[in-house]
């Protein structure tokens, strides 16, 4: 199936924290988004796998995705394999975004930055010809665009993605997790979290910390890498990049 | 008169050489668009006063500019002074741009980085009312851009212009300096020319270098300071900054 | 008298909005605290000249501030001169603070930018013997450290202060600017603030979003440049650096 | 055993080099230092396996470590495995230390990057609960500070520790490692190192350098990624982070 | 064989097309120079095997090279592995050259950062003695100097060479590798080129944008991670570095 | 005269204390050296005005300069003015030296920033005909390069120069200041330094660690703005920019 955006996330729930109101907006736009995640998060220290199932499932119908895939790579031990990035690539042909979204190469969390690099060699890759699976359905074909989204590492973003009239419906997506939203027993006090557990608190924080950079009440930061064509619709009538 | 683009240059013909693509393109979409010359670029070496008024007025015909305004600072000598911050912040507030292109705060040439200074702080004060003459006709309002084009320092760019469609036009509109491009006499090689007297070429070479970045055959290069809104046309729908 | 903590700001309210957390730990840790503002700020757009006098007088009785001097350079047209920075060194000679906190010498309002710059100088000449004026009553002599505060464009900070307890206080401590927070009239849609009127809001967003960084709920951001003597607690025992 | 501070290091004597000073110190004020060794250093143009065990030893007494490990992994052949970084995460977990030191991430010898890597992504999976090995006798817990030392490749330190008190120690503590402090034949004129066969000069040269930034003797370089609280003890009495 | 260049590239043409002028005029000037290619480029769209080896020969011819070595990894498959690593420090031991030239270890293909890190780790294991094979024939010994060269992405260089006088030749140089530089049939419009097909224009157009930054027609980038000893002629006399 | 190299700093002793070695390097192999100090260094603690004219004429001597001129700006108060800018370029263009050596623009004490600043300027004008004065017995001529020598602050230089054999001979050359190296009176405790009084042996270590860099026991630093042509001597042969 053609995609517009294609999102690569390392654990079920990094998506919608970290871009959810920007695939809100594309899902309204009519957009068709769809998401790889690297792994089912099965280290997270709250909740069984089928509870995970259940909350992505939930958030995928928020999200109208017209596809969802899961690597099954191990959780806490993602790593920049070869065929870790050609089995994405596979994907991206088979799917043919204009967009790619992905995590930053750097950031605290090593499988964020393992996915980060991943999703960067098999952007690069899925332009290749003869390194398609020969039975693969679809040519080689590299999305236009592939703009990181932001972990614990602040990097100084090329836009903001205004999120405004989605934010309660992310806030929503994001309770989809509610198993990673609450406390597993007396003990757990959020240990594993490097920031606090707090993280319906710590999204708003960010969607409004990076809103204000851009004049609007909350938002989505994304980093593009190199030059793009000249975007801006204030001047519109000048030419567009593809 | 209200513009929808004003270009902020320290010498006559560094308008046309840095962006004189995307001013072409403008003009063409029907933008309405101004420069202001910060000195008449009298430290030229070949050429009179005259003849560098008679080119800037052709050049000022290809480009069907609105209105071109001569700060008439001294050549060599641009300071950035609270006056000259002061006399530009009324011309933008005067003419309502939306966006500003100006200089880069660094180059090799000093008035090029006291121009871009001028017009970064011009740029903030346009927005403070009490600063403005009491007689102004128009309030304070600051443009919502402000992108630095390209001297002798590169720089990544945001964006690069895609200027294919008018690249011969940009020639014509830089042999309007006529005096610039040729030698003054025989002792003239160029000297005060940082890397070399022929201007022309080494407009096209640049044009070529940042067109490739993004893909096209030739492309001006400008640089925006901190997050814009999400401008991708790929996902329009999406919402668009201001 | 001896201060430990001068603070420079260019305008009343800017050390108040930047570090007034910090200011008021310090003042509850019986700290000797005082504030140099370059100007009377009196160029925002709310409030007459009076006003802005009553509104600092409220602002200094919480601070419990020891000094507070205006240099009563015009706002808008804060320059770094010899004199500016000369006075400001001689201020520092008085009072004997081990810390300066002041503007980042990067900033999108110009104001901000030259008063790092005046800053920065000052701290440097305040330690030059010959430069101090003949009929100074201390001699000659450097603060330890000079730190530098957030307004418009972010960096990455050294420090964050942990605000937390006081936050409520810093709450009420800006509420003194009231003219500053509401709008002056009917035509007022706070135009000439780059990111929106809302000050208390967008100071909220910044505290919390910095405090995240270092796992807490509020924050300033504090930069230093250059290594630091080694001063975690974490070890202490450890030597200290002067 | 708890431990206060856990030093990282590829090969026996980098610690020492690096931050042999800062571990006297520590040991100083009766802080409970541990290290781990990735390699045996076999690669070391000079001296035996077992006279590189009788040297760590002597080291060790000298610096009174509670413990020391090393993961036996291959000296010239480092590399960023799962397993790697997992058996680190284990002692980590298992020393609950408050902080780490480790190399850089960059450097010209690649062990030294590869062993970087390792701790700063085991820095962080300590933390991680479903990670641990079911039969750890210690729960999840993550270091609050993760500090670089620095090799070859110089960076701008966040903090230079002050090392005069210990610095004739530092050098007894070096000159343990006899057989790396003197060629093995006639044939041996340093080739192996980079910058000269001269330890022990260089090693003062270093902390000369760095001292120097601070205004003291002798120093050691560390660098911290991301903001601290505010630690500084010219403030005692404002809040310290943990 | 003594060599005083080593080129080590990911696929054959790489070299050419990076550093073919600079390799042209060290062949002029005596120098023995060889090359490394990683792989035999078999992922290219465009020609068979055959076509390859006998295109690089050709190359061979004009570039006059001492040695040319293939590792025989797999195109679009490079890893940074031991084996490649130690395999390429045992190349570089037996032909002692002074001078490595690389790709950089950051580029937009995988194969290019990952045969970037090669070399800069195989450089640095080069003088590692007890690394090196025991029946090795020549001792461990680096090379003084590591110059990286440029692939998709732009980096301030260290040196640019002036090309001018082999420019033509060069570009012989590349169209000896016919195959990429022309469709391999009608649906062959030159998609996995990421800045499109025009090989030859694009090198033009770089080359020519780099000797302009020296003030001359073309030039091929160079960078240099450290500083070297001064080496500047206009100062003949003063003290080389070796 | 025409010279070779001419050094510019803001006080007498800055260009010994910063590239002395070099300085006596150039002479060694007979080059031609000038100075332009900008001030007199009236600041200076120590000593009066003509224990610094007998002290810079005892340096001179040892030097072998060719010239030595003094603006006679403030000491403490220096400023990029046109006039400064403009002064220094009728030196340089009186004098067409080849290369031009400078304070880097940013450091700790103002004064240096701003000759950095003045001489980056002077560089650029020193190429532009018509600014040059009526009189001017020299024809406008732009130095072909300029390197920037290290302060307070330290940058990553492009190269260090070996001061190994003038080492002795260059701390001869500082001591001819000998009243910046010693105690004025009894309350003098060098309060003024920012990192010690002790400038002989401050020097030594910036000497030891820049030299450590590229494998030699003295060295000094100097900063190179952009690329340079290939400069390396182990390529002899290749062409050599000019």
């Amino acid at each position: 199936m053609k995609l517009d955006v294609l999102v690569v996330a390392a654990h079920p729930d990094d998506a919608e924290i970290s871009v959810g109101g920007t695939m809100l907006l594309l899902a309204r736009a009519q957009k068709k988004v769809g998401v790889v995640d690297l792994t089912r998060g099965e280290l997270g220290t709250r909740g069984s796998a089928s509870d995970r199932t259940r909350e992505t499932e939930a958030a995928n119908r928020i999200l109208g995705l017209a596809v969802r895939h899961n690597l099954e790579l191990k959780d806490g031990r993602v790593e920049v394999t070869l065929e870790a990035r050609e089995r994405l690539a596979a994907i991206v042909r088979e799917h043919e975004p204009e967009v790619l979204l992905a995590h930053h190469v750097d950031d605290l969390h090593p499988d964020h930055r393992a996915a980060g690099e991943i999703a960067r060699s098999a952007w690069y890759l899925s332009g290749l010809a003869r390194l398609a699976d020969p039975s693969a359905t679809k040519p080689a074909r590299r999305p236009k665009r592939l703009y990181h989204f932001m972990g614990h590492v602040p990097f100084e973003p090329t836009f903001v993605v205004d999120i405004g009239e989605v934010f309660e419906e992310k806030r929503e997506l994001v309770r989809c997790y509610a198993t990673q939203l609450a406390p597993s027993g007396p003990e757990d006090k959020g240990q594993h979290f490097l920031f606090g557990a707090d993280i319906l608190a710590r999204m708003e924080t960010k969607a409004r910390a990076y809103g204000e950079r851009i004049g609007v009440r909350f938002g989505e930061p994304l980093l593009h890498k190199g030059p793009l064509p000249w975007l801006d619709p204030l001047l519109a009538g000048a030419p567009r990049g593809g």
